[in-house]
């Protein structure tokens, strides 16, 4: 059962995700049958996902059979140790996190101008200071990596967002929670504890 | 192609680096065919790797019809801007990067005695301060618990590393890296020139 009480539906707040990260895993079914889990960079641009890399191996054989794929990009926020809501029983403890699974078709891009502009956008977002020149399918220099390097690009069909903040606790865990996070303090603690506060006063499943 | 160079055969630094993580994402075909990605937290123990959850969902219905599964542990040490190296082009931008896929077949764990020490695992490697009553399978408290968990163990049929720290560099390029990141100082950049360093001594897939 996925347990709808941590999805979320709000598209800025998933999209805002996409664009502060830049890895993530991408699935899909390997020619000898098997379910394959690579990571890689990538960047959300246009609407899709847009990787990179090389053009042979794996992943294009794999999805040149069968283009279905699944990428999920996960942050871990903390751990919240048993102890901060229960003095016994390990069960409570659990991680808060933030994770989004995007399920679409992978194509190749073989257009240069996209592949330009994929590239581009990747660059600017791992490397937005700059310090190198633009890539441009007309500039002599990038016309032969251009079309040496594999770009692809997942459509997403669904895009499916669970960030874990526990919404699903009651009053008494939450205080707990909250007082064990400003005790212990380590970095991104106090923005764990926002967070908290922030979904604990929407309604489940709806945040 | 998979590019040889940067694989990890050193079984010790392997499993170093999965006793180290406590995330990564599970991929296995979905009832409805597509590639599912899931990230979870898990224990590598007992040579295998043992995640929980609940006894419902795509999960356990994905995996009870094809238990077929790869696991995929990933950690990103470092973004090497292009210009570390190349003072026009944007190519060489990379991110130096750990990552182990373990590939085995799933199965549901139903020994409470098994299912008790592998949750014991976990906790003992997320919350090793302790702080929890011992997870054991006559404790009252925990009997409905452990009834109540799915326990899935993950036996490895296959193991590779991926360890990315310029290993294919020239000496020129790695220079240029070295001096980029003792520049830079970002928290992990010593650490990581450290592995450039120690890395660049061995050959090329067989670190």
């Amino acid at each position: 059962m996925r347990r709808k009480e941590f999805e979320m539906e709000d598209r800025e707040e998933i999209e805002a995700f996409l664009k502060e990260k830049h890895d993530g895993v991408l699935t899909f079914a390997g020619t000898d049958g098997w379910p394959k889990a690579v990571p890689l960079n990538f960047v959300f641009h246009a609407d899709a996902i847009y990787f990179h890399g090389s053009k042979m191996g794996e992943k294009m054989s794999g999805l040149a059979a069968d283009p279905r794929a699944e990428f999920v990009v996960y942050e871990a926020h903390a751990f919240i140790p048993s102890y901060f809501s229960d003095p016994v029983m390990a069960c409570p403890a659990t991680v808060f996190f933030r994770s989004v699974r995007i399920r679409g078709i992978v194509s190749q891009v073989e257009d240069p101008e996209e592949k330009a502009d994929a590239l581009g956008a990747l660059m600017s977002a791992m490397q937005p200071e700059g310090g190198h020149a633009p890539i441009d399918p007309r500039d002599p220099r990038y016309v032969p990596q251009l079309k040496g390097v594999a770009v692809l690009r997942l459509d997403p069909e669904s895009v499916t967002g669970k960030f874990k903040f526990g919404q699903n606790m009651n009053e008494k865990r939450r205080v707990g929670v909250l007082e064990g996070l400003a005790q212990r303090g380590l970095p991104g603690d106090a923005e764990t504890a926002d967070r908290v506060r922030e979904m604990a006063g929407k309604p489940r499943g709806h945040c």
